[in-house]
């Protein structure tokens, strides 16, 4: 990822200003404010801006509990009894803003989650730029065999180095195609006078799924760990998983006693159904319990053997 | 609405409070932060977080239209032209928090807006103040005649004093008899020790919907937008048009540009049907059109000449 | 809860009429269409249109993953699969409308579910019936010690009768005032010609929170499903659990595929912090572990060790 | 469009399948239920399941209303009435849900609509077809210079040609190398056994934007409506204005009541901001109002007289 010289000079002075403020300040996320953190070859995710803390999260609790929190636990106590109780709202009293650069196919994975708010780059106005994604070499995952929507072993060799030539040759062709029907420069003058150009609405469906968009997006505490949950699983394609990961970084300065209870019970707790709540009763009885007399099925049994970590 | 002598202590303790942010950063909404603005005889509302400012508006439209802004109009004309064309995405990239006391009769109406995020003081936990509305005198309206859910003409001598009376003799007797029957003192002793005192989630049935009760509410400025929009109008429930009339002015120290152009295009702004458009564009041609000839019903008619401030 | 003639006829009527559809149609849940389900002593539940059955849900999963579930497994299989693994979007495919009678303070609780849609009798427009909920005497819980928002023993004897009598003799006269103060008869006309009558938007504030109200309440199964995991647990107010209960009935006639996998994998299902799938781990491995070296805090510990049905 | 022998042979056997239910059952939909309406060169929008018809909005309004609408006007007077003061909670009482296939961006503009339910055909467990959305010559406009997201003038001649070309080329050959990369034949096997086949995940980002998807899409008839307002309009992009048509027509069909009044206050309604309306005012009364002296901006001045059918 590389920032233009504009983009640079933009973003130092809006790191270099200072105000004063009554409101909630989270000195660990101030110090990365604004700055692009560097996710696949030409991405980004930066922080532009947030409300709220944990004691934000612990403050609105109290006004649901009302006296009753009042004698109560300390704040880390009180993080985790919400969340493992599923009390969202009061984290839904905090929000984040982030500007991120991604490929379009993460962005149309990452839209699915519908509350959140946005604000993407449009292409029926402006021309995008000729960014597009490559995997790296060891990212260049073979179908898997067992999980349907999953990569196995790495392909390497001569299959590799044509995956690669294919991606980027495509791309490239695309976009200096989508550039000659546009048949316009910078100064948005015509490229070539005798042509009228293409609309831009219309140009880009010639572009492929790996060129790069941006957008704004806002979202609640809550619903960015409902986001981080299901992202930054490791079921979820790469490509997306690394966004993820980068913005668990901002989850842990923005919200540190959060960010901890939200590891414990949502991105590392795990749900049985009542059918697998019975295994482990009876496997803690010292039962010897095989799927046959589990009373689940063969999937759901080698996924439980696989969360207690036993062979099946 | 008085606050007791910890609440006035726990204001001036965070208005007291500075912190360095690089946060986009507004003068005059920090100057009432935490501030409650009373409404009603007991309520309030107080800003008691934010997230962004006009030029954040401005910004997020920037990031969606990209360079086909640049050479562009200034803030205000494209705040207004956003607003004009419905491109409402760039204000939900802004969020307000608020602190309400209200009557449970007003939260009933103000829960039915579903896209803001809720923590109300449980009744479930803790135990309600005795505190009530009762309208001013000069509330104290009729059933209207004309409009089925409004009021006309204002009550008074002894009709008044016996609806006063009524009004207070109730809450109070009924706050009285849900403190009998929680038998529970500050301290969480028994006051009578011969009874046991029924649950905190049963007792409460016994209040009277002009109990107050509070929250934390928080939604984004296009949402804001929608909600004052219905709720500062004049046909909305006086008790509820209060706490709108009294955001309005937070709207308008918080976003001054985004207020100038909600009010010129929302607030004062009316709809036309299709058939009262055509009916507006013979009345510029001179035409002397009446209800029988307008095509419209004699409702829709009333209504329009209404707008166009005409005797019908 | 008694219907008067009308409604009944209105019931029947609609009960008896029979269309031809080429839409999916459930036989189970057409024997109820309609027919109100009595909870608490005045309130209902009844369905009053549902779109969609376990083979639509299966049909949206097909599209989503295409070719890839042709040769797949059964669809309880798939069912259970897509709750496991919260893929819940073809949940969403399924869409169901209640109308519901209840009491104010339970419709406060209900309506926090806000992905759902909406239409309550209004109490600005029109006469609230004189009905209250009075709580059967076995339900008459005290104040929960152990647990801030439940209830524990029963109360009886004279302390019972007396919350019995308050409620009541609180409810008929807060009704009656408000009767008085909107001077209105059946007909429209005054009740006592030489009054105005206050407004109905101001007179309901005088009723209490136990008074039923009504509404056309509509959601998708996902939701519902996710309504009814919160509200039928047993941790939910028993007025409002009753109401999931009923539902949870329909929800069987509608989905009976469904239903199962819900019932186990979210009703009758747990979730495990990544502490608390540690502790299980070793526990399985025999080894004793106690609370202190459990790495868990007691409240966890104590909860943990009630889902595993385990003295602590 | 074209459907291949199965699907072709799924939708007559549903289209032949009739059931007896007590819904709510509109003849004039379930006629075309099922039924591709074509759209694009390989696209369509089709129904396949619907609740509620124009009497059960009237009936949820009922609900809310109470008594207070008995003596009431007639249906197509109180649906009018419900639009045009934005009483929307009735209209979401109904739902329909559709089966389209899109090119994918328009598929990016679809989704941001978040208030409806998607399932969408996943290229990470199956493989996308080689379909791809190619404009019809009299579709290809010019970058408008007066509207920087419209269409212009037509292309023509040889610069038509090389676009539609380059066009067609470019979206053939990255889906040929999309298919050499996943290295799949339509039974699973391998095309080319010597290599191992890149994973469906990535190899996906070679299409192009024009390459068609499908999905299930639900929503309420409030949200439609909404959908409708923005995409059945002028501005809209062709591409997906053809769909919002097609889906116009559908409407009509289900909802003819709501249709009509949805026509004159939304689709062919207008709005006016307060400056706006004074200009309107003095114009009725027989000023002659120019740009200078109305108040408003030169682009807002424009647009009214657009609006008004006047020579600005």
């Amino acid at each position: 990822m590389e920032l233009n010289a504009e983009q640079k000079a933009e973003i130092e002075a809006l790191r270099a200003d200072r105000h004063q403020t009554r409101r909630a300040t989270v000195a660990g996320l101030e110090e990365i404010l604004y700055e692009p953190i560097p996710v696949l070859d030409h991405g980004f995710v930066r922080v532009v801006d947030y409300m709220g803390d944990d004691a934000a999260v612990v403050q609105a609790a109290r006004v649901s509990y009302g006296k009753g929190t009042r004698q109560a636990r300390d704040d880390a106590g009180l993080l985790n009894y919400l969340l493992r109780h599923r009390h969202t709202t009061p984290f839904e009293m905090c929000e984040i803003k982030y500007h991120v650069k991604l490929p379009v196919f993460v962005a149309r994975q990452w839209i699915r989650h519908r509350t959140a708010n946005v604000n993407e780059y449009s292409a029926r106005y402006s021309i995008l730029d000729k960014e597009y994604y490559i995997p790296a070499p060891d990212q260049l995952g073979t179908q898997s065999r067992s999980n349907r929507q999953g990569r196995g072993a790495i392909l390497d060799g001569e299959e590799a180095e044509r995956v690669l030539a294919l991606l980027r040759e495509d791309a490239e062709r695309c976009h200096a195609h989508y550039a000659e029907m546009l048949n316009e420069s910078d100064d948005g003058k015509a490229l070539d006078p005798g042509r009228r150009g293409l609309a831009r609405e219309l140009a880009r469906m010639n572009l492929t799924l790996n060129t790069y968009t941006q957008w704004y997006w806002k979202i609640d505490l809550h619903n960015l760990m409902h986001f981080l949950g299901l992202r930054a699983d490791p079921h979820a394609q790469y490509e997306i998983r690394v966004y993820a990961e980068a913005m668990l970084g901002t989850l842990e300065r923005w919200m540190p006693i959060t960010y901890d209870a939200f590891v414990n019970h949502q991105l590392g707790g795990v749900r049985l159904s009542s059918g697998a709540l019975a295994v482990v009763k009876r496997l803690i009885g010292g039962e010897a319990v095989g799927q046959e007399e589990s009373g689940l099925s063969k999937r759901e049994w080698r996924e439980l053997m696989e969360t207690l970590g036993r062979e099946g």
